[in-house]
C-alpha cells in the first residue's frame, strides 16, 4: 500500500473547468504544495488564480512544468497531443504525466512516442459540465465518480499505482481499460450521444422549440457541451464513433421501416427490448 | 367568465397512470361529484378503487359511460379511437367527450364522425410519466404543467371554455393548436426523441452499458416509457414522425461526412449552432 504521496508542485496545462476544478481539489485534499497552471492566456490564469484554482500561472510552457513532479494536461485532446511536443524538453526527470481527455488512443499512442522525459499514463476521469471556465469549476467535482485509467504493455507499474492512488484520493473509483477498449466504448456511452443531441437540436425548427418539454430538455441538454471539446473528439475518435453512428441509423432505418409497414408487432418488440435495456441502468 | 363547473359524473376510459391521476386531480379539486373508471380489467378497477383515484369501477362500457356529464379517454391513442364506437350509442345527451392522447389529428377527424351523439375537443396534457400504473398516479400531476387544446371549425365554443376552464383549474395553463400543427410539432419535440431514445439504447451491447454516465441515462430515460403507448404514437402520427425522422438522418449523415472529411470547421460550426439553441430553452 502506498503512503499518501504530496506533490511539491502539480503543473495543470488548460484550466477551465476540468483543470481548475482539479486544482482546488489537489489543494482541498492537501495533495500538492503548490499547483502551477498554463494557458496560452494571462487573462484565462488571473481568472484561475482568483478562483483560487492555481497558486501560479505561466504561459511560457517552460517556466510553467520547470520542477514539476506531475503534470496533467486537461486541455481539448487535440490540445493534449499537441502539448506532449511543447513540455517534453522542459520536463524535471521522473515527472509523471497523465491527461484527462475524454479519448485515450490517440493520446496514448502519441503521448508513448514524444514523451521521452515523463512517464506517461492516459486517464479519463468521469465527469464533467455543460458548463465551461474556471468560474464554474469546484473542489468536489471528482467526489463519487469514477475514473478510467488506460495503462499498456509500456506504462510504468509505479506511475500507474501513483496516479490510481491520486484519483482515489480526489474520491474517484478506478478501473483500467485499454487505451482501445475505452474509445470503442465511449464512442457509444458518450461520443455517439452528444452527436445525436447535437442533430435533433439541429434538426427541430426554432419555432418547435418553444414547445419543448422537460424530456426534450433533458435528452438534449449535452447539446449544449463547448463545440471545441467536441469537434476534437470526433476527429480524435473517428472510427469508432462512426461505427456506433452507423449501429443507430441502422437501428433507426428499421423503425422507419416498420413504421411504414404498419408492423405494429415489431415496434412493440423494439421499445420493449430497450426498455428492458434502460431500466436495467438503475 | 365561466364560475366553477362541478360535474355530476366524470368517467375516465383507462385508469392507469393518466387516467388515474386525473381522477385523484379532479376529486382534489372538487371539480366532480362522482369519478367512475372504465377499464377492460376489473383488477385495474380493483387497483385504482383502492388508489382513491376512481369511485366506481365498470368493465362494462354501457354502465360506465350512463348519466355521465364528462367522458375522458385516457387510453393509448389507437385505443381511444375504438372507444368512440363503444362509448357512442350510451352516451348522455350533451355529453362532453374529450382526451389525453399524444397524437390529435387521427383522434379528432375519427371523433368528430363516430361521436354523433357527444361533444368533442380534442386535448393534450404535456404531463406524464415513463412510470405506469395508477399506484404511481398522483393528484398534483398536472399542476404548473401545459395543456395543448385542438379545436376545429366543428368545436362548439362553449364546450372549448369548459374543457378549457377544466384543465385550467386542475394546474394547466392551455394553449390551442390546430390538430396537425400539434401533430407536426410533438413529432419533432417528443415522437422523434423518443425514437432516438429506443434506437440509441438498441443499439448499444450490453457489456458497453456497465459504463454508462448520468448523461447517457438522462438522454435514455425516455426510452424507458411504455412501448405500448409508443407503438400507437408512430402508428397515429406515421407521417410527421416519418418527416422529422429523415431530418434528423438528414444530418447526421452531414455529421458523418465532415467527420470523414476531418473538417474541422464545419463540426465547430455545426456543434455550436446546436447548442445556441439548446441554450435558449432555458
Amino acid at each position: 500500500m502506498l503512503r499518501t504521496h504530496i506533490f511539491r508542485r502539480v503543473t495543470i496545462v488548460g484550466v477551465g473547468f476540468m483543470g481548475g476544478s482539479l486544482g482546488m481539489a489537489l489543494k482541498k485534499q492537501g495533495l500538492a504544495r503548490e499547483v502551477v497552471g498554463i494557458s496560452l492566456h494571462q487573462e484565462t490564469l488571473d481568472r484561475a488564480i482568483k478562483a483560487q484554482a492555481i497558486d501560479l500561472g505561466f504561459t511560457d510552457v517552460r517556466e510553467g512544468v520547470a520542477n514539476a513532479e506531475l503534470v496533467v494536461l486537461a486541455t481539448p485532446v487535440q490540445t493534449i497531443i499537441e502539448y506532449f511536443s511543447l513540455i517534453n524538453p522542459h520536463l524535471r526527470r521522473g515527472c509523471l504525466v497523465t491527461d484527462m481527455g475524454s479519448v485515450k488512443s490517440e493520446v496514448v499512442i502519441k503521448a508513448e512516442s514524444l514523451l521521452t522525459a515523463g512517464f506517461f499514463i492516459g486517464s479519463h476521469p468521469l465527469t464533467g459540465s455543460e458548463k465551461n471556465g474556471v468560474e464554474h469549476a469546484h473542489a468536489d467535482l471528482f467526489q463519487n465518480t469514477r475514473c478510467i485509467m488506460t495503462p499498456t504493455a509500456k506504462t510504468n507499474p509505479v506511475v500507474k499505482e501513483k496516479i490510481k492512488f491520486l484519483w482515489t484520493k480526489l474520491g474517484m473509483r478506478v478501473d483500467f481499460l485499454s487505451p482501445d477498449e475505452h474509445d470503442k466504448i465511449f464512442a457509444q456511452i458518450s461520443h455517439l450521444p452528444h452527436l445525436l443531441a447535437y442533430a435533433l437540436m439541429e434538426s427541430i425548427p426554432p419555432e418547435s422549440l418553444r414547445h419543448a418539454l422537460q424530456g426534450f430538455k433533458d435528452l438534449t441538454r449535452i447539446a449544449s457541451s463547448s463545440p471545441s471539446v467536441w469537434d476534437d473528439i470526433c476527429l480524435t475518435n473517428a472510427q469508432h464513433i462512426l461505427h456506433a453512428l452507423d449501429g443507430t441509423v441502422k437501428q433507426l432505418a428499421f423503425l422507419r421501416k416498420v413504421i411504414i409497414q404498419r408492423d405494429q408487432k415489431n415496434l412493440f418488440q423494439f421499445f420493449t427490448r430497450a426498455k428492458e435495456k434502460q431500466d436495467s441502468l438503475h
